[in-house]
């Protein structure tokens, strides 16, 4: 057996053995484990930054450089934007764990109670500050978890982890074996998480692009389920009833980061006033610096320039007939992310936001706010973008549990 | 190409352009159309019995007997019973589409809303009532389906679906062909079915046993998500301090039917009070004509009777040392569809049930009760047992749908 799956396997038995002490865990118990995480990770900045440093040193070493790094690297800022992450998910509201349903004939009653997953899995990028936000969210929602990362993050990881995440669980009652890292580095760690239903029946895909649509794939064909999304990409449709200037704030608020899938990444304006329009519209994206790509196109329509390394500040620029036929362009061609309209005609936003099936469906406002946060107010453990019931879009530690049906005498209560 | 591969795409591509009609349909159409399927069911009688006998007639030709056959019969009595599902099902409230969340700053709304599916698969054995069934759930979910039957019952479902499904649909003014019958006759046709996520997302497997769980294995490797459980088996604990008349009453009311997937399969009595009730405990199995596997076994402790042909009328009988290894053994080594316990003491209780994970846990009622129509009041589209958050144990038309957020401003409403 590979280094790989030897130390998968291992990380989640060890996490399933945790995750009964977890599962019985008071909320308030795992709540103050997080704000001992929050002190932790500036009580412990020396360590952790110790181990940045060298993995900064070897990214240099190897030349990495630019977005890669600046995910990479810790700081005292990113530090207390983290603590500030772990005190507001303390302060979230725990999940609710049981709901009356009805009476049931007999004298009983029936409960649905919401009950944790079990073990997690969640792959992510070489950025450190995720190993803290992913594991939070798990033992908030009383899961445990298994987490890997890019390998260049794997000292910070392991700082993280040992110095921060494994004492505060401790400190509080709770088993630290509850979060554990993958610390064998390589790929290899990554496909051989997504390959053990038994022992990780789901696993959290941060992150978009070829590498996530591989291992969600490969995820499906082990019967492992995915929480992902390996392609983002905002639409915008124009309408012709659209308030200009509500237009060009949306076009602008949805172009402030080019990185991230939320992001404008089709641009399409209604055929009645394309001609009257595309000037001012070209004008405001050069004094964006960003690069419309007009038709014809020589890609597909919904080429999603976030992921085109080298050419991020770039935008699909089309034409549609109306509100029914962009939202039928962004339901076929796009990754169904989000997708949104302006316009100040009632019934064009209705046949808009009926007909566009994405996860995210806005009216004069920016696909951007496709996100757990700014959306519900707490944090996002990923995007998932698939087409059945269950946890879809932005999904928190709210989506991370299983259903069950309780019946209990009306006299006994749990 | 195949037979069952043209049948499948066909179908599906047919109930996908009829989907687009169906998802805007008000509810109170649907309804109608499921009244006016009740009526048909009546009134369309000669001819679906007449398909029916010939169904029966291939049946006895081919030396089908028993429980095969008397699921393949319709009649009088079996219509009747469909027609007052239907009307049920018409009366039962729709999906609620849409909720508000919250509000968002710079005058938005956040509000969650509900989507049909779009087109969902099932496959199901040879039952004729399924038919009308499955295919009433879809239509009241705002979803088109591809459905799939036992060979054996062919002509029947064709009967149900040409002159009690599609007419009604058509008379209601929606889409007739939003419900498809794959009419290629064998097994391929099923497995066709959970290898297109594109065209089916999402396939209800009814039915337990071998070939479900074939298809379920199938359907993860294409990436088709299933609603479905291969394996069933209720599991009854009769804890130290069980009343004696409730332990005995549950025993009994857990083996009322024997093919069923939530019937009692592995009894484990208290090792403190087994001397004292094992004795009762066989005399009433005898009774009820049932044969108990005592220890030690030559079987696993979670073999599943019901799926062993000839062998039914058995139950498998063990000690559990109290609630808690009661509840454990149930985890691992049964499906986890359902387990109960016997108790007058809450703590026993509340060990077990906070203990077992699976679909449903009962106190002091039978495993039976597992049944969407039994606990929630309206028909079960399929029992899922999987351990992945999203629709599990029974499911209703009430789970069929996507979640999706969207965001208007204040003063628009949809």
């Amino acid at each position: 057996m590979s280094e790989a799956a030897t130390a998968v396997i291992a990380a989640a038995r060890a996490a399933r053995t945790a995750f009964e002490d977890l599962s019985n865990a008071d909320p308030d118990v795992t709540d103050k484990a997080l704000r001992d995480m929050a002190a932790r990770l500036i009580g412990a900045r020396s360590a952790v930054l110790a181990a940045n440093g060298q993995d900064l040193d070897h990214a240099a070493a190897a030349g990495l450089t630019g977005a890669v790094v600046d995910r990479l690297r810790l700081g005292d800022e990113r530090l207390a934007a983290m603590a500030g992450q772990l005190r507001a998910l303390a302060d979230a509201p725990a999940i609710e764990r049981a709901r009356a349903v009805r009476e049931l004939p007999g004298g009983f009653r029936l409960e649905e109670h919401r009950r944790p997953v079990g073990v997690i899995g969640a792959n992510f990028e070489a950025r450190p500050n995720v190993v803290v936000d992913v594991a939070s969210q798990l033992l908030k929602s009383g899961n445990a978890g298994v987490l890997r990362t890019g390998s260049a993050a794997l000292r910070s990881a392991a700082a993280l982890v040992d110095s921060v995440v494994t004492p505060a669980l401790a400190d509080a009652g709770l088993d630290p074996a509850a979060i554990q890292l993958v610390r064998a580095p390589g790929r290899d760690a990554a496909q051989e998480l997504v390959r053990r239903p038994d022992l990780v029946p789901l696993v959290i895909l941060r992150g978009s692009g070829e590498s996530t649509r591989r291992l969600t794939e490969e995820a499906a064909r082990a019967g492992v389920r995915t929480l992902a999304h390996a392609d983002g990409g905002g639409v915008l449709y124009v309408d012709r009833s659209a308030d200009r200037a509500a237009a060009f704030g949306v076009i602008e608020s949805s172009l402030d980061r080019l990185g991230v899938c939320n992001r404008l990444n089709l641009l399409l304006v209604c055929a009645d006033v394309w001609a009257e329009m595309i000037p001012e519209i070209l004008a405001l994206l050069a004094r964006l610096g960003v690069t419309p790509s007009l038709p014809p196109h020589g890609h597909p329509r919904g080429h999603e320039w976030a992921l085109d390394t080298g050419h991020e500040a770039s935008v699909t620029v089309d034409t549609a007939a109306g509100p029914g036929e962009a939202a039928r362009i962004a339901n076929t061609e796009t990754s169904g992310i989000a997708a949104a309209i302006v316009t100040e005609d009632r019934q064009a936003a209705t046949t808009f936001l009926h007909t566009y099936r994405g996860t995210g469906a806005f009216w004069n406002t920016t696909t951007r706010l496709l996100d757990g946060f700014t959306l519900l107010g707490v944090p996002e453990t990923g995007i998932n973008v698939d087409h059945v019931p269950g946890p879809r879009g932005p999904v928190t530690y709210q989506d991370l549990y299983l259903r069950q049906f309780v019946v209990v005498p009306n006299g006994g209560s749990r």
